[in-house]
């Protein structure tokens, strides 16, 4: 058996034979009965990276206290292997100062040069119409809250300050377009960029350490969110009527084919470039972390579903 | 050659070699030359069946006043072939009492009983919530200009009237689908009905006797416009949150399938009812006008190129 | 460990820890030896709600003979947790004077009122052949056996009675379009909805608990089952011609479109309405169904394969 | 202008400026007036090869009398281009011998080898069963009928003898792959070779020169049309069931895919045989046939449409 | 009747009733005679934007020795208006410097800045393989050949230079991807950029004023032609194994998607990103041509059949 | 527990309670601790029919040196059931004269057959350039190699051997159709059939039992590997443009359909030709492989997943 000592390791990490010290969320708490009818805790426990069932044979009237769900805890334990799966064997259990929030995977940026690069690239449009639209949703205020917002739910940029990460990614490479293309409208490229995933925010949310789907985000979808949140911003500012039109239109036709999800076709060159260049970040994302979280030897990942490919690590 | 007579005729009812007498509409006026210096008129002329070319060859000066684009004109004339197609060379022009407006197609039913029919089954919602949002669109005074509004703007309901038909027929196939299946929400269902296709209203326009898309019908479609519009009035009305989203997902949905324009395939039974509802109205309403518009011999239409069939007409 | 006491229970509720009896089928027999090399018992045990393995380690010559393969039994036993899965550990076999049937589940309406309701909805028809014709299938003599089969293997109706509870169904939404559309020739309608899945007769078949598809119904399916059956009683009741093909083109064009698995698109509007009223039987039952079966919290099913949706529980 | 003399000329060889002598069919006659009021004679005439307006301005009693819809005339004419279509300006008819069928494509073997070759091709078969189905289609006395049939309406085998041409092709090649694939049932795949596309005897029929769906065709389609025809023969003839699935799902898979018409995917190698031994004898020929009638210079044909490709002629 | 004087025009120019000036490319020439049995010319008439039939009436040798095909002529007519179509009747023929090539369309840059761009490009490749494999096929004598060659038939950059704009720009957005997404090996994202479509240079031809596939072309299209370049040189270079793989990689996989044409789906991100920048420069290339040749009224282009929507022109 | 005996087993034939002996490769070895904290022998052990968990508990310096992974051995066990999984609990481990290489699965003919069948099969040829090239790719040197490549992962002929099985089939079945349709080109079609699946040479590659794909297999797939080999040879042994075009067009549709992977639809008859046998030969060759393999009970197999479909297997 060997002992990989006392520092702190992700669930992803655990193997077999492995005494372990980590900081989990209780998930799901039950005490169930031995066969002598004493007690113990079954516990489900998670972080960032996944999760593992967990067992305490030993259970006393402080630990069952200390045990509750949606608290975060320092764990102690010896990771084993029951009916093929691995189980965590706990030895000890105490308080920590972190929330399910902290355990959350984060972008790979700090979050304040997410929101400080929003904020520039807001700064980068003239047209006041398309700012003023910039504005209402990227205030300082609201991006606190908007830094919180996943990107996706599982494929890319599922984590903490996703949305921001994506919006401002889309963005910056629009922005590389107009260079090669002057005839695009700059400013509505922007603005179209940096909003056509904003009702991302009512349509994921995170429950505990898990990205959900909102009823209105089931029901809707972000693209239909994003209509009704950027059509309202653009009546409460007066924008003018085509302005208005041309930048819904970016939103309504971002996944660029019905059968993709898109409401319209793209039909201005400025809906083009954030078609692709949301499904070209999209997609570079998408390989690298599942190239990261691939670990099969050799130089392929695994089948990945969603994109219906082998992708090469080497 | 063979004389019709004075009665008025329908383009579509010409035919070579008959004298005719008609109410068209002057699409284009141009005055052109004949080879000995001598000036003509060339017009395109329509009613709500279709266009035909014309010339005038004496021209005087009162006719040529009387000859204005956007004006209905009695004229009379003689239908010729000329390089394969239909050409009328007018023998008399005289002013009428009537405008575009009056040539288009109508709606097989009086509108009058569109206007009412609609406002007795808003009358039919228990609901306050709902029945408020219907009466936000389906006051009599909106119902005026609703009245006008195309259901389609070819295959289906393609006439004054047409949206408030097809609204009314759908709403009264759901209706009929509660006695059926006693767990749908009736007043959801007839909201949903009345209110799918709503976002035509923006989508479509007359142009003279032709429907043509709006700029935000080709940017958005009325799938988006509908979400919109509806989406302002739920708030404006402060309608609860989950029933405002029951109502907006059967807008998103009311297409069925994403390849067919669905946001999202219908995730409540009410969503299924409207759905299929819709598409039955569509195409049985789409399949007897084909076939009232279709002069071939024999059983069968010609090929419906949307449809993707022949249809049977014995 | 907790107590549920000696009610019924089905397999679908029992959960680890109880103490249950119940009624179950016993579907495979095993006779194992112990390390000691005394015998145990193996045994596959279903009702209509699922399946379980269960042990009986205190084996004697009387319950042997007593647990055959295709009985039905009065069992208790404890429900343990073995490898991950339940098992029942039995302490008491009894007789019981039930069947593989009895435990099939059943349409949510009583036998009775569905052959009534099937006999009555032929009466509505005027027309004396296609009368004929539904008097060949659905005599009081042939309805004792159709009431049998199931209206489908796993989706929808899949229960004793899902047949006829879903032709009828079908029929009586059908019957409700004839007063919205009146130009629908109602007596074909009724004739078409009645018989447009009659194949399944032959295309699936319970196997003890289970329904599965037979030889024919592999190599051909319902449609071509179907078209078969009716093509064979309108020859036997010379039916004359387009009758009988307008009714057989509504078994061939039900599922709507080709790649659906229609034989032909509908082309006539009585076909139409077949289409999207079975459809819409189909959807709205699967969505219940699957409701009902779903057991996770919140507001939304788990994924619906077939469906290719999450449905809204709420 | 050209002469090219007295010889018959098909209608595809007509050239402006040509004077020439063809045996062609009267599809359409009408008496219509010159502006001197003296009638003259409008005709649409065919032949195998096409279609062809044709005018006679001197028109006597005895001309008109010959001139019958339906008729095959002998006639004289000169070729003219008129609003950019040749017109026949006809100097000379005459009556012929023969008729409308006469005039019809027809296979490029001769009928007699057709018929003998199905006779010898049902004395193949060993199995008492699949032969007596066999010769229920293709005695001595339904072949005189069966030769007439084409095998398609346009694409492929489009002539008299056209069916058997095919199913006698399809027939042999599925013989060739039993040397190759020893566990394949010869007999089966004979019979389904030799009756995969039995159904187009009841789907198509010859109006005049032309190939046309029938009623049932249209309603049916021949797979539908041909499981009727074989389910019949089948069940007359008392042939085992598991015998009869096997004939009926090669008719019922013979195209292979759903959403390429097929009923079921091929699921026992007989059926894969034939589907494949189809599609090649199809496209073999419905290559050949294009390439024939195309007159492009070049080493491509044009487009075809169907098979969504342009093809190599050099 | 309008005079347009003497100044050269393009053929799209033409209008009925205009005397036109223009340099012409003989196409097809024809002696005819008149009624009179007097000879004339009948032409087809070509220039980079169109085709016009052409008449010159009073035929001498001088003219008929002038008029070859495949020569550019300085021709004078009058543009009229017969069967419906343009039709240009000639008064004058004159002999000019030019020749078919200098007719046809170019690309929107001067050559010399398109040949120079690549040049530099491939110096911008760090790495000797790559930059060895791009020299192989942009030296300055390669590039001679390669600045004729269209980047497409119709579609987009359908014109002299054409592949090269179209490399060129590809090039460019992909190296401006390089600072967003800093993983990315910039010179094999340069080396597949400048090679994506090498292929078309032995796809696509000049046939006079016409852009034509040549037989490689269609037999193999220019995915297998350009990997069979690349391939050869690869091996002639002695560039190493992955390192090839990979520059192979990219041009097989350019179509992104197998039913658009992709052998691979992107496997690595240069590949993706070479995918999406070349869907977006012929993408927003077509839009552009599209929108320039479009001559209806409004905001909206025609359909555009190969791109499926309206495009906004406003 | 029923004991076999000692006759060799293969994994596939393993059942609770025997006890085997049988030759099986080392996949992996790991020596891990027991409680007691002697050290144990843990296997992953395969054979050409699947693969088990092994363990040795008693451990001897001279085992462990024997369990070398890489190996094959001969080994004794009981096999067990742990986990619902079988397990091999050693008894005995001796050496053995085989190598990996012996325990793949074989194609069901010797392998001298195939490659004389090869071998004759190109002296069948008459066209020297053709007969060049399938020499060039089948010289007995090269026929060594090439017998060891498989024809496929895993849906058919995934045996040593199975490349040559597959394309001597392909080549047989395309040369009985020239009997049939004399136009095709013998030897051109000889030489495709032969060599249209050549690519898989480097696309797949065995790895100890398994076949895995190249780098290059999954980089550019074996239709364009294909390309490259055959194209290189063509060059090398100057072959005439067009014929070499033909072979190449060949293997670049032999697919048949761009969404099957084909580069381009078959455009010559004799592509066609190769498409269609390839088609069935992997079809038959796959259905007879799902059903050896299939053990269910009753007339059908499993759910083919690549197939969609179930198989007969009565």
């Amino acid at each position: 058996m060997k002992d990989e000592g006392g520092k702190r390791k992700r669930i992803s990490e655990f193997a077999e034979g492995q005494r372990v010290s980590s900081l989990l969320l209780v998930e799901r708490k039950e005490v169930l009965s031995k066969r002598d009818g004493s007690p113990y805790l079954s516990l489900s426990l998670r972080d960032g990276t996944g999760m593992v069932e967990a067992r305490l044979w030993e259970l006393t009237p402080d630990l069952e206290a200390l045990a509750q769900e949606g608290r975060v805890l320092l764990v102690e334990g010896d990771v084993k292997l029951y009916n093929g799966r691995l189980q965590l064997v706990l030895s000890s259990l105490k308080p920590s100062e972190f929330s399910a929030r902290d355990l959350r995977p984060h972008a790979p940026v700090p979050m304040e040069e997410l929101t400080k690069g929003v904020l520039q690239m807001v700064e980068e449009v003239d047209d006041p119409d398309y700012q003023a639209v910039l504005k209402f949703f990227f205030s300082s205020r609201e991006l606190e809250e908007l830094v919180e917002v996943p990107g996706g739910k599982r494929v890319h940029h599922a984590y903490v300050g996703g949305l921001l990460h994506h919006l401002l990614s889309v963005a910056r490479a629009c922005l590389e377009m107009v260079s090669l293309y002057p005839r695009l409208d700059r400013d509505l490229l922007i603005a179209g960029a940096l909003l056509h995933d904003i009702g991302k925010a009512k349509e994921l949310a995170w429950e505990g350490l898990s990205i959900e789907y909102t009823d209105e985000g089931r029901f809707l979808g972000h693209v239909a969110l994003g209509l009704e949140m950027v059509g309202s911003a653009l009546e409460a500012l007066e924008v003018p009527r085509l302005k208005g039109e041309k930048l819904l239109h970016i939103i309504a036709s971002h996944h660029g084919e019905p059968d993709q999800g898109a409401l319209k076709r793209p039909k201005i060159p400025e809906a083009l470039v954030v078609y692709y260049m949301d499904q070209l970040d999209a997609k570079v994302s998408g390989f690298l972390s599942f190239v990261e979280r691939d670990d099969r030897e050799g130089n392929w990942t695994a089948y990945h579903r969603v994109f219906q490919r082998y992708i090469y690590k080497g």
